[in-house]
């Protein structure tokens, strides 16, 4: 297909590339145009239609459609805008910067120009920042057969026709109607008797996941947006509700592996970016690392005496470390979803202590056998085993407890970061290994 | 409200707590019933409309409603697995026993019995097995006032009204219409006219994250499923796709962090079964810690001579993983969302190489100058910033190509999981570390 579009443009038919890319959908063409080269894009998208170039747009990744968005010129990128819906039109001049972005505004027509700037004003991600204004909203005097022709009218603009929204004259929102209820009506039926007035709204300020769990709770295809004063003034949809959710979870496998930025890094960025994102944790990591050491360092003497002990430094490290991690990745993940009340922390916790307490005595007994065997020494395996049924212990209790407290500050828990409760509960295991050791010296040597 | 039914339940007006519920939403509802004693949620259960019931049933959690759909017995839970829609009676037959789940099919409709079995046999995560066959079908040559009589008939039953499928006389899936296009048609036009005949649609063995894939890519609602002949036998809908989304995210993070099982384990679970989850890993880690140990026993001399050496077994341990689990996650989760091809892998090697080139220098350097000065030895600062600096390329193409080969037998990449990543990269880098040692011995005693 991408051969295809590269003939007919070298062979100036430029007018049948439009009709080439029609039969594909919006996702799929833009998989076609990632193809080919940059010029070869460009001129493509001087050839479509603005309609077919809007929802190509929509379906770019950010840096792609940055990249095009600069090469097209804003002259020619602003028609392109005016076509996109206005979460996504909002989307992509977030992404500008503030010469690039005052530019292509000041291109637009006044009062879409004017609707692109108060949803750019709301924070990113909340309510306000993903949602769009292309909705349908009705009177609640409306008859179904009038409803039927507004609908005929607004129909094609719509970024949902499912969910129809009720308003008063100040446009406060007062109800709404699903069109599943407006088919099994009769036509001269008011809209206020069909109206659902308890309805599920966000607010203009409420976080992107907040909205994505009502959605989904309530099994809906769009909520609506609502501002301090209870006035409509947007819709979000589920379909961008499900970036959300995806992005969220990315985010969540991001932090909990120590990378930093909101999303795993795009696979296409090169070296020197994607090592950007994960240095500075590294590098904590790298000082965090030195006190482990020194904890190490301060037991040099029984060290000396005992080097063997040496043998199980990074055991006692990694099984505090995996330990951790499990208990981090369930609460963690546990908070994500809201399956997880403030209530339900001392059960939890209770909860884990149990499960440490399993975990430590079935690998401290194991590796207790283990170690007097390997190392012909029954005390050895005692210190060892002793040490790792403490730490896992402990170190079940840290996992669970530091996502915990770090989001009762209102920070996501996923920043506390897999590597960063393993060196931590390395600390503790280190410590506590070479402590029992010490106190048994007598009997090591 | 808990307390307000309970005591209408007392003082023996049961009748009205079902008018009670019914101000709350379904999931509201599971949320008021879940604080309830189990003795109180049966009796309301047992008083409650069937539909009720059944929309309740959809919301429990797993536990929750098997514990429940127990206590009401086969007699009364038949009536509500009758109301419930397809996809979700099935979901909740599946997590029978064989006993349990014959008997309750044989309390049911045998039409709707026979459905259900044919369901049942799906395999797990596979369209056929998510799917609902309550959608609606049209011929072709109806007219849209036809389908409008249509809708009017079968809306309450179908899971959604806002995508029609047209079949032929095989009942094979030849377009498809959406309500909006229906609504914008003059009443006498041909379905045929309307409908699109170049679909997407699923087949029943399709894996669910496919599916999921789908829906995402195209921003559609409901996705048709066929089988072999292109017979409709099916629709999934957005809805569960969402559930997909999270269940796949939460697997994926589970696994990265060594946790067995499908999901997070529920929170409400206790201890010893939360364990037993985390346990096998733990025990498989375990032994391969032991590895870890025997390469730094083979060094014993190298130790024994230069004891210091040890202060750094856990920064190079910890380096290793933390830098392994960074590839990891990446790559896992690329992977997991389809953005990453085969034609990538080699692209990406190469990225990562220069990613771990980047983390080795600087961080190799660091612990260079820091090991120089804490131990006053240039050759010491020496061997740990020189190992640290290899390990670190080496445990970053280790994270990368280890979760692509494990994909290449189409295996799920998370089981390669962080723990196994880092207890690998720990031989990795004890094994770097003590031969640079053992090689520069002589300078630094």
């Amino acid at each position: 297909m991408a051969r295809e579009l590269k003939a007919t443009l070298n062979i100036g038919r430029p007018d049948e590339v439009g009709s080439i890319l029609k039969r594909l959908r919006p996702y799929d063409q833009a998989v076609v145009l990632r193809r080919l080269d940059p010029a070869v894009q460009l001129r493509v998208f001087e050839v479509i239609p603005t309609a077919m170039a809007a929802d190509i747009f929509q379906e770019l990744e950010r840096e792609e459609r940055l990249q095009l968005l600069v090469a097209i010129g804003a002259a020619k990128a602003a028609p392109i805008l005016d076509e996109m819906s206005s979460d996504d039109a909002t989307d992509l001049l977030a992404e500008l910067d503030q010469d690039h972005q005052r530019e292509l505004l000041s291109l637009l027509r006044m009062e879409e120009a004017d609707e692109l700037r108060s949803l750019l004003a709301y924070p990113e991600q909340t309510a306000g920042a993903i949602m769009t204004t292309e909705y349908v909203s009705l009177a609640a005097n409306n008859t179904v057969s009038e409803v039927f022709e507004q609908l005929r009218r607004v129909s094609r603009e719509a970024e949902t026709i499912y969910y129809l929204y009720v308003v008063d004259e100040q446009e406060h929102l007062v109800g709404v109607l699903s069109i599943r209820d407006l088919i099994m009506a009769e036509p001269d039926t008011r809209v206020e008797k069909l109206m659902i007035q308890d309805l599920v709204a966000a607010k203009v300020n409420d976080d992107q996941e907040d909205v994505a769990r009502m959605i989904e709770q309530y099994d809906l295809l769009a909520i609506p947006v609502v501002d301090l004063t209870g006035t409509l003034v947007g819709i979000v949809t589920v379909d961008d509700i499900i970036d959300v959710i995806t992005d969220e979870a990315t985010e969540d496998i991001s932090r909990l592996n120590a990378i930093s930025g909101r999303a795993v890094d795009d696979l296409r960025v090169g070296a020197v970016a994607a090592a950007r994102k994960r240095l500075p944790w590294l590098v904590l990591l790298l000082f965090i690392g030195i006190l482990s050491g020194s904890i190490i360092a301060s037991f040099e003497e029984t060290l000396e005496a005992v080097v063997i002990l040496a043998i199980f430094i990074p055991m006692i490290a990694d099984m505090a470390g995996n330990t951790g991690t499990q208990s981090l990745a369930l609460v963690v993940r546990g908070l994500a979803l809201g399956e997880f009340k403030t209530e339900d922390v001392f059960r939890l916790l209770r909860r884990e202590a149990g499960v440490g307490l399993i975990l430590g005595t079935v690998n401290g007994l194991a590796i207790a056998v283990i170690a007097s065997i390997w190392q012909q020494s029954i005390v050895l395996g005692f210190v060892i085993g002793f040490s790792l049924w403490l730490t896992l212990i402990v170190a079940t209790l840290v996992g669970a407890i530091v996502p915990i407290i770090i989001s009762r500050f209102n920070i996501d828990p996923a920043v506390a970061s897999g590597p960063f409760i393993t060196t931590v509960n390395d600390i503790v295991g280190l410590t506590i290994y070479f402590s029992v050791a010490t106190a048994l010296m007598v009997y090591l040597i």
